[in-house]
């Protein structure tokens, strides 16, 4: 099988692995799936959970669309005129409770075509990374070694180097923040002397079946812990700046809006209640203070 | 006294006799002000009101700056190394009633000097726009009414215009739809055979001298009508899509962002409390149904 079949049919099974965990760990809601098409060529299978025990809202997708490199794209990538197969998975979860963190990943594949239809480029994409509302350290370090881990298996300086362009990438600029206490961010692993596309897609599966152990033990340990009006209140406001970064700068949110995307499967993103205050600040010594402070200066996890 | 001393002292007095109004018809809350300055020249006076009677939300906010022009800007205007001087009066209102509607108006006022310090260029722009939750037609045609009436003191063709142009402006191209029912856009309003700057600084406040009969009259008719939870869910998915235009499409909220402006009263337009559901459609042959076909397709009011 090629890779990109063999990567799509990988991103099929880790959806329903990751949705059937997901609902078992939720307890009362289940995943609503909608199949959708690109008219210019593939589509997608968006699966959103919303009004749930443990997850608020949350969406698990895939898609796979192929076609005439779209204009906008072409000046991204450098190239003119050319095919293009892209596939991919992506996850955003937002929980109920606000002591549980949200969570977002996405592992994609990318092939570019000549008109003859051979393969001029390809490459792996993605990463996972974690927006805590209250800091456990011990939460962080735990996503953290996992994705240490996963990377560890496969080069001795992928999660330093990722890790670093995860909190490169995740970062607020108009707040001066970092997103959350992010996780790893990779793009353009393409074959080189030390990896080979089989390698890349060996390293890019260990970090897609790495996931659930990262972020399930962190929910089951936080998730019934009581909280109040303040703390929820706190939530909806930390979730305020992931919508600021996913709408002012998140580089795949504005390429999908820019292009005629399926705009539910891309906004599935957005966090089901947020609240902006103004010049809101968390009280001194607080919890909240605390994680700002971190945020604003990301910090070794491992 | 020179036209740029002229129209900051007249936006002085707007967000006076604005912010007056606006806690008189509140009757609960009052503005908190906050004064800032720019590092590099000039600064502003805040104006937020939360939690009132009638108004959620609101800012009514003045800034004059000047200095070098940013970087940003240069290319935005097409010249190089050139020093500026902007002042404006920039407002958002949300009120906590579903069936009042929020209004977004601003007027500004902009210079440009050669190294000598003389003008080269000169322009206002600005405008009000409103945006309902719940359409009752005829507040709608009052808001434009007044628009045109003032716009029709000093040309004929200005409202057929600037109406135009703010559907445009206000058009929330991923959605497919207008932020709301419009008003007046207008910009770059130089000197010309029939407009001096004179002529311009008339037309301009008219328009904001206009604001309060425009919009008053709407709240003082809606804000005490009864509504439940899904009237209010509704309005709070309606805000979602304020809240996109603005981080996405909207050119003042996106500059000020990327050229360090201040952070909290740029972002004073957003929301307090938001919404964003999966696939979210109305009732077919309700009342939002019907908001959101208006929005498809902007209409004429008056």
């Amino acid at each position: 099988m090629n890779l990109k079949d063999k990567f799509y049919r990988y991103i099929q099974n880790l959806q329903d692995t990751i949705t059937s965990k997901l609902e078992a760990v939720d307890g009362k809601a289940t995943f609503k799936q909608d199949l959708w098409q690109r008219p210019e060529g593939g589509g997608g299978r968006t699966r959103v959970i919303e009004n749930g025990g443990v997850f608020e809202k949350g969406g698990v997708n895939i898609s796979a669309v192929h076609g005439k490199l779209p204009e906008s794209m072409q000046q991204y990538f450098g190239v003119t005129d050319a095919d293009f197969y892209a596939c991919g998975l992506s996850l955003v979860i937002h929980p109920k409770n606000p002591f549980v963190p949200t969570v977002h990943a996405n592992w994609r594949y990318f092939e570019l075509y000549d008109p003859q239809g051979n393969i001029v480029d390809q490459w792996f994409g993605g990463g996972q990374d974690l927006t805590p509302y209250y800091l456990f350290d011990e939460d962080a370090a735990h996503f953290h070694s996992i994705c240490k881990r996963a990377c560890d298996e496969h080069h001795p300086n992928f999660y330093a180097q990722y890790k670093k362009r995860c909190d490169a990438y995740f970062w607020n600029h108009h707040r001066n923040e970092a997103r959350g206490v992010g996780g790893l961010f990779f793009d353009y692993c393409k074959a080189n002397d030390e990896m080979n596309m089989k390698a890349w897609y060996d390293f890019v599966t260990e970090v897609g079946n790495s996931f659930l152990e990262a972020y399930i033990p962190i929910v089951s340990k936080r998730k019934d812990r009581a909280y109040d009006r303040s703390q929820r209140d706190w939530q909806e406001i930390r979730r305020g700046r992931y919508v600021e970064f996913n709408l002012v700068h998140d580089k795949g949110t504005l390429f999908g809006l820019r292009t005629n995307g399926r705009i539910e499967s891309i906004l599935m993103s957005l966090p089901p209640h947020v609240q902006w205050q103004y010049d809101h600040h968390p009280k001194s010594g607080s919890e909240e203070e605390r994680l700002v402070k971190v945020l604003q200066k990301p910090k070794k996890w491992t």
